[in-house]
């Protein structure tokens, strides 16, 4: 049967994967679609470069094709959405990015939409998907919070730069909604939306959201 | 308990609500929302004039304020959006227009939208909205069936209208992926796709589809 | 006979009325047309909330039927330009909305415009129209003085504010001319000017002058 | 006294400046400003090339400049606004440009203008000037009646080419609004306007209407 | 020494690297850069789907790293930039891609540039790159040959379908200048923009044309 | 013979050209097109106002036409690309403009270009340009170093305030690549971009390269 949402985590870290998984709990509903949370073994550790964002597309859709008797819907959580246009070419399943979902839901929570990024070297490839998307208009900014990976695993501090971030983009850039930039990050949403008082999209639950009404109603890309 | 999304008809057909209603039942999952769906009874028997679109603002608020402490979000379910902001502006839980999520949903199905309306003088209002949402870019064209409430009922008239306008749009046009510029017309959407090749979007499917997440993740707007 | 260009202003506040037609008095030419001066006896004391822009349309469209035989032109005279695709697409005679005409008037007088505000509630909904008109690309950026109806009622305090935001408007954002946001402030302008240095834009005033035009010439919408 | 609106034509033909002078006879009133139409002795037979464009630019600044005790404002009569931000530069009083203001005109008349030229050739320079102006947004497209300056003097031939792209610019582009790109041709608005059925803008009258408010409220450039 | 260029053509076709090699001639000047033609021998053997695009990324990273010590700039022959971030971020060299230097070339040639793409199912791929460049205010259209690889060995057909093509663009769409989507066409340039009488960009010679400036000047990514 | 690519100072600074001319040493290959440096003795000192700008067409366009017969292309080498359009009408060779070239080679060296103007006098004319250009999507900003002639001799100090506005525009804008905004300023380059970090454009030689290749290409306009 082809009733499970396949949620792919193209990094190979499996800690993420585990967050991601759990972030999704509230969507897993009796009635609704399984939400299966995947790790591409043969992604790096984190999506970081350019090459990172390319390399993946062939194992990412080497893993759905494979997957394919099984899936109604796939979602690619990794904010630069890599491989989305060429699972979507070769899948007749609905395919959707995090990225591309996370802002799209942001557009209707807000005027002007700001992101948190994780390292400044991914704003000019996250600003050519804006572009590309023909969301523009729309952006109000995008700034990082300069982790690493290691830094990334200290919680407290984690948090504290993104509420740093959000402020800025809030106050500087006249953001009125927040995107996280990244997967894997849900369990701060809630404190950082009342952190900052304007509505905070986590994209992986916005994406996964998309996808379970795309299964329900059973459409397919036509 | 606020677990319900209200999907409020704006105007006053309850066939038309009816039809709304049944047109959701893939979206009601067992360990979802309930998903109900009421008519606007002081409203026009369409919203086809720009008067008609403001003037339901008023008593969609009021409504919508009754309904509050059993709400846990509202969908608007006219293509126009009518009352959108004003209901954003006095609820605290979310609120979603299907003209907006219509087209947002579009924009991750294919590059360019095209968009069927029923009558030619609703058109520079939805291009105003296209505009105001930043979204032009992605615009293919819009072209209406022509036909008034009484012809709509003529069930293979309208469809056969819709694949006609559909098949402009796809070829005159070059959009690659459709969107009913209306509310009440989800019976059409799976022969209407298969006519076209591209995808359609019913956009008060993809509304309560982007409202049950926003419910089971217990966003509110910030 | 249909001479008289109606402008009506759609909160309830005479006050903001009797400074609307005293600041209209240069364009009132022995040759030309008459200019009224109405209050909206149905609207809010101010047009703060989008439920306020909205609730509006009904009363005003009624009234603007209510004068067709004697009017020449409508002006809506309120920055948020409520109900002008209503009247537009019930009247026959020119209907010219102050937010409207105040921002092309601007794009006249400097390459990229700043807009004063009364409050910050009102900018987002600000800027969908000017999304909305296609002039996002013109569009410096916008800030709210922040004084409410009591409070702009101490003059100076008033205009002290206008200078410090236009200033901002014009050194932080680039603007190199200003629109005031509002209607009813006309008295401000000279000095607002002088002291900024760059062209302040009255938006009734412009939009009255855009209706004698018509007038004159006796265009009608088409 | 500084009251007169100086209207430049700045091409050589006497006859097409007594045209516009004919054209603004609705505009002069008793209590309004003088007036004065002009003819730039200087000027080429007729502004077609971009070197005419050009060329015309410093005996207008010149022309400008020597009348600048006895001037209010003044109007550039020809649809590429040749000079105009020579003028503003130089001169303390309001400079329109027609092209400018007519295009301004018909954003409050339609939400997709068309444009009617003379000649392919000015097509790509007007093109430049709607997004320098930043409205691409609001164009609908631009088409010539590819008449030459003899050619232009058969009436009848003139209109009915007129309204021949003015319905080609309606039915195959979507303009619901037409501006006339030329300056000179005001007695054919009436008559092309009830053949197309949509709003036409006489661009020269749209710009001295717009000047006139300036010059009464003596609103200057700051 | 690092004076060569270095031409890759990311598909496996030694005939399109001939071709292009021989467009090239004229850009060999004594006293200026080395230019080198090569096959990634990993390619398909066309780029044409969406995974061809991201699969190739891996391999021509692998292939100018190992030329770096040899290289003073990189071209990336085929038309959708494969790769292109890629290597920009890798590389302390130039690197250009065809398909970003054809239309930034045709932007001096033209007001709206036409593209003759080869295949339809490339076009949702071109639009989001154009769009992601920020020029879809200057794009007229694109429309596909529709050719396979065996059918475009068939020369004259191949010439006498962009001349069909281009004239569309040219009448249809409103083009002043012509970009040929695809690398290793160069042969057929100079007929094809005699017979459309616009400019003819071939985007191989377009890029190189900008790298071998790149070269002379030392400029590298800064 | 045709081979030589004029370049075309338009102010009449014999100093100004010369700089122009060390500056394209590198680009003069042995096998290449001559590379002519020209003074136009009847432009201003500098050109500074619109006046200016619009004043050095007919002139030279006169020098322009005297010079076809040995004439291969031309550059017009102020950042204001006086004429350019003009050039381009009257003339079969290839003619580029220094600001258009210089943007466009911006863009392939990072995703949003900021610009170091002399004075800010000009950036309301340059924000003409890059809006009519269609590029406003990729613009960061642009700021001046306020230096007058007399000024900008002083070397040391010109160079400083070039960084300190390049930093500006890095920090405060976003941008990721500076353009040079005037002619004649090459010598300061290579300091400018290691002082940034970031690519720096000189446009003159940006668009002598690319002249060379529509040269030795033998590319007309069409």
């Amino acid at each position: 049967m082809h009733t499970a949402i396949q949620v792919i985590n193209p990094n190979s870290s499996r800690a993420v994967t585990a967050g991601i998984d759990a972030a999704l709990a509230p969507l897993r509903m009796a009635g609704g679609p399984d939400i299966r949370c995947l790790t591409l073994a043969e992604g790096p550790p984190g999506v970081v470069t350019q090459l990172d964002v390319q390399s993946v597309a062939v194992p990412l859709a080497a893993l759905a094709d494979s997957l394919s008797a099984q899936s109604a819907a796939y979602v690619i959580a990794c904010y630069s959405d890599p491989g989305l246009h060429v699972l979507r070419e070769r899948l007749s399943q609905p395919v959707l990015g995090i990225g591309e979902c996370g802002v799209l839901t942001a557009m209707t929570l807000g005027e002007r939409f700001g992101v948190i990024a994780i390292l400044d070297a991914s704003i000019p490839r996250h600003l050519r998907t804006y572009a590309a998307m023909g969301v523009t208009g729309r952006f109000a900014g995008e700034l990082a919070i300069g982790l690493n990976v290691q830094e990334l695993a200290e919680q407290a501090r984690t948090l504290a730069r993104m509420k740093d971030i959000g402020k800025r983009l809030r106050d500087e850039r006249g953001a009125d909604v927040i995107v996280m930039g990244c997967a894997g990050m849900a369990a701060y949403r809630d404190e950082l939306q009342q952190s900052l008082g304007i509505p905070v999209v986590e994209p992986t639950q916005a994406a996964v959201g998309m996808a379970i009404a795309r299964v329900q109603l059973n459409w397919h890309g036509g």
